[in-house]
């Protein structure tokens, strides 16, 4: 892979300014207030995960529009809390999978919480059962998730993801193994958009975090990251555009709801990011798009120079480890 | 492209037996004793098509679980009827779009309706919107509509599209300009498997048809398919059991209600068929599976030696033209 | 697909001057007053095209040499003249093809003329038959029609095919089905460039046109086509100089003659152009440098902004249907 | 992806005989004894792997030719041992890595050792450096590891790493983490052809092994290999045989020396297999040569029916983890 | 790449019999005849190639038609004839080139005669300058030179080509640096092709040969060729068919004249072949359909088992070195 | 292909200062040095290499370390030294390969020297046998020569390769039918690179040159080229440090001993470069990098515009035969 976008030292100071709609606060405070009628009902059960020093609860709550979605709370067998606690999302495509399959943060020693992506998990495999159940889910749109519902801000796919997302922290952090002081939201690629997403929203969500920590976010920057990325997810949406012609407008309207970057100015949380400078699915000017302007009291960014949408891979791993410890120690 | 399947001679015969459930026929005679429980509420408004030898309805019906589906009914400009009728159903990713983008029929003179595929139509773009309206879309999935519902057949996303191209049929009998007595259904890809799917369900629902005429059809002999072809859409059921490993048998039951081969064999209307032997995406084993099952009174099927999946193209529906005529006249 | 030329902004005013001979007008005077030394010998016979509506002819003309081309003729059935008339030029690799296969604008109530392109027609099949009988037609070349006779522009492909488009016009006009008074020439891609050929000899052969609709053309501004595009047909120029070096002086100042950006600079006729940004066979710098030279008395483009080679596809012949009825009707 | 390979019922009874040296066992006979004369000098050094309920310790022994060699053993933290273990080898490309990479065996509270391969790691970057100390690792070859030394038996690079991969089980089980009276050896790919090796090798070398867990097998049946699969790292080899055309009996000679197939004869221990029926990296026939010669007492194949070379992934971990407990409970 | 056809031992036997016009032999008869009405007019001309050790002719003689066809004539400088004598054809898209391009024969000691093939040489660039003089170069065609004048065995493009190569022989035996007892004809894929087809022809013709070396030959048993390469060039037959699908007959028709089997059953020279098991552009199985059914008095055919189409390479040529030598000294 | 790099005018003027270390020169004369403590050994063995007009010496001197390295030296048979003598070195994979592989400037009335690479020579086959007996070579790094010894600048690759190519002019400059004081050197890519880095090191190592000719080179501005280049084999950088995040400056810190821009710095020899514009794998920005800063007296660069990496090819070497005469003749 060679650069495929500005280098460096453009990128450094790359803050454009994305149209925001006026009704952008409320039809966030809006949907937030809706989807907290429905009754959390969180349940947490403890399975057996084939491991001995990992304890593993099965979590469901209500997410948007009162669907069940499920989760996985790992700890460090046999801890009583309350423990700092880290709350992964994933990836698109992914989805919790396996109870055996993430649990590098409760090795660490924290509550590690997972997230499913509702309708997703298909690279996954395993556990992975959140359904979309919405009746907006059967929308023409092109295959995959991008485009469901891009007609209506209101009915677009991740208008209900992000709200699963924040339901979740509001599910856990009453969790007796939770310390609700201490948490911080990560996640890599769409789960560095969920990050920025609840990083933005937890204020106005009344959420304290201590962190965030977006690895090669996506879902940032929309109309630049569809002039520079041929590859999916964000090519989805071209897709979508290169049939229906007369829905640019409409569709980048819809978006402009979702965006990384101006859902990242409302943020307050301290911030890692992470970008790769060969990245041809989440370009680096889309990343730096939401990173400088994310309003955090403090940011920072890891930058791989050689890498493509790997990112940093175990080094940002390694990177986090060390970053969580000090924020929870903070 | 080379050949990627057998070679004509044992093409002829080739005619696997595919598991087919207990329950088959009345799986499918529920499901259309249910589908009409919906008011069909047809309608057909003439619009502006900016033809001045054509003349279009926008049609709408319910179909599937009473979800509004749209159609195009075009006939050749001031004509009484009662005409004879094509039924046109569409590929993958097509839909009705513009009201002058398919006409050929209309233009033989015959009555020529054009159904929306709900959900799809991104290829298509302009007035496609058919909505998937039902609460079994949102289920976990591939991207892509192969695998939407594909846990159980009753959920399965074809069994919405097959009811809706019957329903479609029992909209426009009635019509005066339709000649209920001189039908032919027709369609490539997808539409040549939704063609053998209501060629099939015909004689149990109470619909004569005078012609069957699938093209390069899609939807046959899925193990076969999935053997074979590296391409979507069959491999999107591909990837969806690459993910979900233990989910192999359970997608095969569901796939069996749904597969051209078994909903032939309940066919009695005569059939052209068309296969191409070059053809990675319904390759031609999977099309022979069908017609070679095909039990409708008269078949023939157009072989195109050295054709990937466009087949035979416009020579294919030069021969539909004298094929309908001749139908239509007998 | 990715952005992969300018921004529209720079492309709304991007106008290179290109190299032009000092011969330009007399190469192209002396040719036509050559091409019509030979008899136009115009033959039309009805066919039986299949269809009802619609009235094919077919058509046979000497072109360029003296050359048999061939056209079809399409009118709504029964129909007497003189009709407003649409001539159609088609894309790299198309031909005349199946009466039955392009008919839109003799359904919208015109004449509407199909040349077939010498020589090709291999993607159309059927009855595509001019063949390009010409002493240089063996000359060296690589394989495809874009570096026949590069060497010289007397022995350019395209000085050929665009006689043959001029001379189309020469025998339709005399139809008692064609009003010469009216008549729209259009095509895209290739048909596009041929349609700027036309647009830009028009005046010095004497013929009006009430309109020109390039659609995505090619032919256009070939030193920045070549840097751009690494796709064919533009490439199987590149590939013709990455193979004899010593040429490329020699092959720019043939296609200087062809180019239609110098074309365009001689047309009078208004015009509707198309683009896509996206597009990476015809990228829309060359297209936007033909737009911006173009001489015709008013003009406009329609922008599809995600979209690559297919361009507006239904939705330009949707907005070609009004603006050649507007045309008309002026 | 399609079926590249043959059918299941095919593959379960494929079990080709592959030419065999007369000396082949005294060849390893003969290695094994020159590597035991250099001392293990093994050490083990607790490090901070940055995780509270894993303890990691730094392994460096003196593999073949006395070369350094790493690893990672990692126990549940603090757990007084004798631990039943699982030993493990990684796939082309890949190294120990990070201390926190490959922890999984340790949850499930085993000791579990982690390999580093000579030359390798440059997919898992970290903490790998172990180095291919050898006079014998400039021989002229193809780039990749697979045709290093491919001149002659002795100078072949998996030579080295067989001998890495018995050495560290000579030097781990005297650890008093580790019961050596159950030690299982495992990895996928790569690591499951050096699997293979390590339990054909165990019982000439003096050890007992109480399981073999070889994941979509590396290295097994070369000559079919080839045949089959064009893709790396098999293909090295063709593109080594395809310039060095006069050295194919040569290599092949090579390579049965160290064909997973001719070792699985040898072995003992009880085994779980898994192959995956798409695989065009890791053929299934090639799997199922060496599975079928496979002389173990016991052994099992999971068959995944839809998958390409990621084989069983997670699936296939569960079904380790579900073994393992069941062979250490033995 | 991997083996992509039959296995050797099923090679080593595999000998089709191809359809054969009644008229094959009075089609070739006349066609030589018709060609030897033309004067041949052969002109060799002393040039400066630059090199010392190395003298050239720069040749022209009327091929068919009357075409002037060009060619190099090499031999060690200084010496006087008559030399045995290597006639090579080249491989498509490539042409005579460079003075200095391909003189290996001459530097082994003979006359080596390069001839340039009509219309083509866009891979060699410099001197080739062979036009390919006919009214049928216009025909309908794909672009390429395998479908020109496909529809008629007097139209088709080789016909011309390999009058060019017999008349080439015509012309050089005459001239006194050639041995025109000592003559072996040679050439790779394209090349090979010609090469058996004048070895085929030559006993009608009247022409002596003491060898004939096709390597890897093109135009061997077309039908099956079609049905397993997807590369071109044959597979611009199959677009040509893919296209003008009605022309299927009539084009392999076309091509059993001109196929390297039925050639060759009429050849009487010893033959050297070779071939490349996994050569995707001319497949093992068109090679050994030539090579078993070559009627030469002797035979031999190298095959190269890892290779692709670059077959044996510089090992082939070593062998044809010595190969030549004894056939020479013979 | 298109542009991919820098338009002509900018190119012209590109020059940046690349990083130098302070010990640039006394790591070279260091290594220069220890490398003539080994007695160069230098054997010239004539052998039969089936030409009657070329004698050709298999060479074999010590190299790096003592290594043996091999080499051939052709000259037109029979001739009485000392003659004027090129000296070249081979791409990326090829070696000096069969001894009638590569004779041209021998044919040209020259001494041709050809030296064989370490360790490669997988292109080539035949007679290259040059083993990279270092310890070093099986430091870890990415399949491939160029990470080979990338952690530290006396352990890197091409630091042996580069001597090799100096020792070479060495043991050649004694040898009776070469004249010392007339030696060019010239190749392609890495053999382009080889060359500058001898005409850089030549003034510091006492060797008089006549001329350099650099042929689209490799191995110059590494910064610039992994930004651009996406391809092998200066991408094999790129994935190692995608792989070792943290060895970025300690691979570019080495690298600057080695590139092309900081050797052609101290070059004196009159220079004849090439480039190509659309060169992917060595892009034109690069070489243009070392072309501007090359210090040689006079210089001068053959610019292909439409070409890739293949350049000028036998444009290029025409080219060389006039220059390498010029200079010889000066």
């Amino acid at each position: 892979m060679a650069l495929i976008d500005f280098e460096l030292d453009k990128l450094r100071s790359y803050a454009p300014e994305l149209p925001e709609e006026s009704d952008f606060d409320s039809f966030w405070t809006d949907t937030l207030t809706d989807a907290r009628t429905f009754d959390l009902a969180a349940e947490f059960t403890k399975i057996d995960n084939k491991l001995k020093v990992i304890d593993t609860y099965d979590v469901t709550f209500n997410g948007f529009g009162g669907t069940p979605v499920k989760a996985w709370l790992h700890v460090p067998a046999g801890t009583a809390g309350p423990l700092p606690t880290v709350v992964q999302y994933h990836g698109y495509s992914g989805g919790r999978g396996f109870p055996h399959a993430t649990t590098l943060f409760a090795q660490a020693g924290y509550a590690h919480v997972v997230m499913d992506t509702r309708g997703q998990g298909w690279s996954a495999g395993g556990h992975s059962s959140t359904v979309d159940a919405s009746a907006d889910a059967g929308i023409n749109h092109i295959p995959g998730f991008m485009t469901s519902g891009l007609q209506d801000p209101k009915a677009y796919y991740y208008r209900r993801v992000y709200v699963d997302a924040v339901r979740l922290l509001d599910a856990v952090v009453d969790h007796p193994l939770v310390d609700r002081t201490k948490i911080i939201v990560t996640g890599g690629s769409q789960g560095g958009g969920i990050t920025l997403a609840v990083a933005g929203l937890a204020p106005s969500a009344g959420l304290d975090l201590v962190g965030a920590a977006p690895d090669v976010p996506f879902l940032c920057n929309f109309p630049r990251a569809l002039e520079i990325s041929d590859r999916n997810p964000y090519a989805e949406i071209t897709a979508y555009l290169a049939s229906w012609r007369d829905q640019v407008d409409v569709a980048y309207r819809t978006l402009s709801y979702f965006d990384g970057v101006n859902l990242g100015k409302r943020a307050q949380a301290p911030a890692l990011f992470s970008v790769a400078l060969m990245d041809p699915i989440c370009p680096p000017s889309t990343v730096f798009s939401a990173y400088n302007h994310y309003a955090g009291s403090e940011k920072s960014i890891n930058v791989y120079s050689h890498n493509e949408h790997e990112g940093g891979g175990p080094y940002q791993l390694d990177a986090q480890l060390d970053w969580f410890a000090e924020r929870f120690a903070g």
